[in-house]
């Protein structure tokens, strides 16, 4: 029990910039002057069309997106997404590329094999238990669409830059790392990403979406199973989540004010995790389990000598008010999860306690 | 702009009882002694089991649920349901009887007849304008469920009992009336709820469902669209939408012990909709849509004698702290929802609104 805030490195949901908590805290009862709580507004409402509308807005500034794109809210988080894709975008005579590269990769691929679709696992970092992201990548030149996860939370890796295919648009899972650079949208048909590392709470997953993606999809799907529907409703075919895509709208304000945009957003994130990164290496306590090129900034994971050493590491970190430091279930050790709200003060107080837990039991 | 709370009377999103927003504010940057804002905690921690699992336990004491029963929490509303339903429960050879009282019946045929599933209307009222609920209709015995819509929001009706379908499972959308009264579980075999009426914020549905619907529920579908997936990992499989969870479980926790059950819920439902009912037919200025033996407890729909005195109605309302009493897009007139969460000092403001606005308009 603590009456403080701690440093939260959780993987997800995460931290969330405190401006913004505090935002959400002061206005519950009754925002903007409704005098309803923002859970208590109509979606129809010019309240919630403001809301709704200024998200839209910062996400097409924040990424440059000229007006083929769509910026939609859904829920069911990413998982939901890798089944709409291949039901939305291929055919009985289509196909994709998936690049697998961990857990989230896998599991978009498995979706498209429930539903009998055609598909290529075009790359894989399975060999080396995912612990780097594929290069020279030979893309299949009818793919409808090639699929990649640019951020892998479980092993520590990342895409840091996107591969030529060749004019196959990319459809891509940033779940773990949207918003946290700029892109190069020209080689992507869609970005898709659930809420809870780098935007919002769970339960709201942002979609973008390009015009001729939405042109070759599928028409004879469930309504809510289809980006069309989405598209042409501004996201309010049905009820949406709304307290979701108010939180990300504050996500995304804080981003573009406090942080200044993209590229600051980018500098900072490489100064917070250089910090843990340079530390680690300086050791011989601790080791990074992701090859040095495929680093992810988002997810550092690392190990110590031994499981024993790594159990007691996690309990005295948060005995000192630092959180989230296990790793993923699937594969034990340990993870600092650094998104966008990670502070550098938090950084800082990792990396201290690290210093001092390897001096005590080496 | 208000630096006050008004009453309100919104169709979903809708009110909630004050102190489950107060709960919700007080806590908001510290959850439980956690450190963490209850949107910043990890869906595999403890913290956020205590959370998930109450709302169950809650749910299940409050509708006397045996171990029959699964509570789930799924995303998408009650309209990813009108897809999944027929998904799950209807193979080939499978058919369905639905029964037809609006709007949202409407949308759930619509999207088994997508699906190309085998459905019959087994009644529907649409030959009044939705304003009744259809009597003694026969049931196709051989159906796989019965579905039906409990509440009809828009036009203001509302099932009183459930009919007698000889033993075919009834798979009821109560969006708009769940929690509001006790339920004889013995004729359900899945209840569902987008939560943005009686339960919390929109974005988390409410699904409970009997075990043996999920043993005659096909296989062969994406994780996400199967009720199998939710629950074989108690609505966990992948991360949930913990806000709408958490803040269900408080308004849960508000009937259990403010206002002591579904019994006396259900008795201050009938007092405040009773309010409002008599004084509209002591009036010949209002008049209600719906049948009388069908009206809603949750949604009171009116007309005044002409279009214009609706506007300025709901004007005037409006500027007296009276909010959301404008009829639904589709149908214009008045409406007055009075969920749980609705206030008898509510119901009475209005009430004297409306006294005061007949006068001067008459």
């Amino acid at each position: 029990m603590t009456d403080q805030r701690i440093h939260n490195f959780n993987a997800g949901p995460a931290a969330l910039p405190l401006k913004v908590l505090e935002n959400i805290q002061a206005s519950f009862l009754n925002f903007n002057g409704s005098g309803m709580s923002i859970t208590e507004i109509s979606h129809r409402s010019s309240y919630f069309d403001d809301v709704i509308n200024d998200a839209v807005s910062r996400t097409k500034r924040l990424l440059k997106l000229d007006d083929r794109f769509h910026v939609l809210f859904l829920q069911g988080g990413a998982s939901l997404q890798f089944a709409m894709i291949p039901m939305n975008f291929l055919g009985s005579e289509d196909t994709a590329d998936y690049v697998n590269t961990g857990t989230w990769s896998t599991k978009a691929i498995k979706e498209a094999k429930i539903q009998n679709k055609n598909y290529r696992v075009a790359a894989s970092s399975e060999d080396r238990d995912f612990s780097y992201i594929p290069k020279d990548i030979e893309f299949s030149k009818d793919a409808a669409y090639v699929h990649l996860t640019s951020n892998n939370t479980i092993k520590g890796t990342q895409f840091h830059e996107f591969p030529d295919t060749k004019g196959v648009p990319i459809v891509c899972d940033m779940s773990s790392d949207i918003f946290s650079r700029p892109l190069d949208m020209e080689k992507f048909g869609m970005i898709y990403a659930g809420a809870q590392k780098n935007l919002g709470p769970s339960g709201t997953c942002m979609v973008i979406l390009r015009q001729d993606m939405l042109n070759m999809a599928n028409e004879n799907l469930p309504s809510m199973l289809k980006y069309a529907t989405y598209a042409s409703k501004n996201s309010m075919y049905n009820t949406p989540p709304c307290f979701g895509i108010y939180t990300i709208d504050l996500v995304l304000k804080w981003i573009e004010e406090d942080i200044g945009g993209l590229e600051k957003m980018e500098a900072y994130n490489i100064e917070k995790a250089g910090l843990l990164y340079d530390f680690i290496e300086s050791s011989d306590f601790y080791n990074t389990t992701a090859r040095e090129d495929s680093r992810s900034l988002m997810n550092v994971t690392f190990r110590l000598p031994n499981e024993d050493l790594e159990k007691l590491f996690i309990t005295k970190a948060t005995q000192n008010g630092l959180g989230g430091l296990k790793g993923h279930r699937s594969v034990g050790g340990c993870r600092a999860s650094i998104y966008n709200a990670a502070t550098m003060e938090g950084m800082k107080a990792l990396v201290q306690f690290m210093e001092s837990f390897e001096k005590e039991n080496k």
